[in-house]
């Protein structure tokens, strides 16, 4: 079947325009690779608040649930930035909907190219090369939702708690991803924890170290949380594939993603399990966030969200060949010159371009 | 009175060798300000599994105890790296020395002098007067020590947790003590939490907020754990003053000491609660490991260990003079251009130097 259904949840901030090139992405290479997309466009995040009081409206979530995936786009902003937590853009959008659809492998590349390591923070001759990691954090556990979770200020020193918890399952299927991620790229992976003082870590260890003997070709290491943190900075190029529970993920994949210099490139893919035909329900959004300070100028970055919509391509629908022309694509823009605000140095050879004008340079390398 | 008991805890590693230029340095400091210091050597970390079998022998806890403070250098090496966590050099001595003697406020500084930023992996132009960031990490609190923590074998699918837990007293505590250290620095203090997922965090917002109605001159902003972790990287100048919990000051403060490039200047210090005479019980040890690689050789620089006895005079013993001569003696020791090998760029005004010849330039500027 490649009729694909998909919701397009495009938010706030820069979540509209930088979506609106993705879609003439896909748009061309549906019509280049001859399948087709039905796309549904539905609320999320500030905009849904605006128009119907909560960030993730029921219809929304009845949406998804009719399609093959979810491209999502950005939410949050500053106008919503003083309702109580669980009402925010962010959270209560992104929290829900991971759980609802139990997408809990959530795999961030955090790719730097040499052509656009002058943008990492990092001093270039830590990066030669520049990087290529794939950081696949565990999403739907951990301290984000065990329980019990709460508060108790019924008496004279108020307190408040929050419960980690893994069981040896949750921690076996998001390592599976992992190596099998692994197995498809260098065959390393580091497992991040902080064994010397939690529970739960000692328990991924010890389920890592189980699965690692599935995948004899991957060479397992294993890190605390506070040394990996220090590495990525030190020498982010060490390390090929990561896996981690979902705070520390939180964590060292933004990390990971500044050093980048190219929070405007990175995609993410939020995959649930596999189902029959060896395809994922997913949810896939760019790694940075709505950028509301330059929403509506046209100037950002689309790519991140294109490198969604070819992650979308590739891991819901199974269209890898559209996927790897997008890539490429991609990569052929950046080579030819094409540079967003975020990336333009002024360097000869260089265009400095706004979000329609690098749609348009991929779809003509496409 | 100006008789001071201090236990001196080497440990493993270059602890042994940094501690002996960092005992000089106080001698020397003792002599020149007239005060006396009576010194208690005690066994830790993997010394004292080799000899006694457990990393903190009773005997050290005791001798601690009748002692103004405590002198740490470090622990743990890879001979001791297949021990239970329980039992390993580094959690099986700094864990129950914190919990024991209440140290619940971890100052570490974090500071790029512009005369070295060549060693921070970060681009000089995004660090041009290099950086001075004070962490302020709760200790004793948090999911470190949180209950339950534990294991769950009996079922089918075997969990673990461990629970994150702060009352407000504890939180109160450890923002008077990072209010006041901004208070005597740029006025300014970030809390870092993840209150848009945890209940901890929320009342940490809650009662930094209210802490801050003490201190109307310093300016208080909060950002998420993520966000700090990426914000570090982008501009570590914009911080002054950071306080935050056990567990993200474990991450962020490493990453901190990464980003100085000079990990081998980092002192920091763990105290209790004043005492009437204004002082702290308190521990006193180096950011760095015990770099098992390099221990032995008379390369390692002794500058944390030695800002860390001036840390140690100035909070438990309030020898300020003493505690001020020694940090300008460092800083002229840096200015005259001597360096050891971790520093050492072969720049015009370099001399490269050892352990022990890092102390003697120290001493002599003292
Ligand atoms: C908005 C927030 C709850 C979320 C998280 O912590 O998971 C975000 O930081 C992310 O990483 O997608
Ligand atoms: C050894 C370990 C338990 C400890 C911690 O996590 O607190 C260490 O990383 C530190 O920061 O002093």
């Amino acid at each position: 079947n490649r009729n694909h259904k998909i919701t397009i949840l495009s938010g706030d901030g820069i979540g509209p325009e930088v979506m609106q090139q993705a879609l003439k992405v896909l748009e061309a290479a549906s019509t280049k690779f001859n399948f087709t997309l039905e796309t549904t466009d539905c609320l999320v995040g500030g905009a849904a608040i605006d128009a119907k009081g909560c960030p993730l409206p029921q219809e929304t979530v009845d949406a998804c649930e009719k399609s093959d995936a979810i491209l999502f786009g950005s939410v949050g902003g500053p106008k919503w930035e003083n309702l109580p937590p669980d009402e925010q853009p962010e959270r209560g959008a992104l929290l829900p909907i991971r759980k609802h659809f139990n997408l809990y492998a959530n795999l961030r590349p955090g790719v730097c190219l040499p052509a656009l390591k002058h943008a990492s923070p990092v001093k270039n001759e830590l990066i030669p090369n520049g990087f290529d990691v794939l950081c696949v954090r565990e999403l739907t556990g951990g301290i984000y939702f065990g329980t019990p979770k709460g508060r108790d200020d019924n008496q004279e020193n108020p307190t408040a708690h929050d419960t980690m918890v893994y069981s040896k399952n949750e921690i076996e299927r998001i390592c599976r991803v992992a190596f099998t991620a692994a197995m498809a790229r260098d065959k390393r992976l580091l497992s991040v924890d902080k064994a010397n003082v939690l529970q739960c870590s000692i328990l991924w260890r010890e389920v890592v170290t189980e699965v690692a003997k599935d995948f004899p070709e991957v060479e397992l290491s294993h890190m605390y949380v506070d040394n990996a943190a220090m590495q990525l900075i030190k020498q982010p190029s060490q390390f090929d594939v990561l896996v981690t529970g979902n705070l520390f993920g939180d964590i060292l994949s933004d990390e990971m993603a500044m050093i980048s210099g190219s929070l405007g490139m990175l995609p993410s893919a939020s995959l649930g399990n596999k189902k029959e035909n060896g395809l994922y329900f997913g949810m896939y959004e760019p790694s940075g966030g709505s950028a509301p300070d330059i929403a509506g100028q046209g100037i950002a970055n689309p790519i991140a969200q294109i490198l969604s919509a070819s992650m979308l391509l590739r891991y819901s629908l199974g269209e890898n060949e559209a996927a790897d022309a997008i890539d490429a694509a991609v990569n052929a823009a950046i080579d030819k010159g094409y540079r967003t605000g975020d990336l333009y140095t002024g360097a000869e050879g260089e265009t400095k371009v706004g979000t329609s004008e690098m749609g348009a340079a991929i779809i003509a390398a496409l």
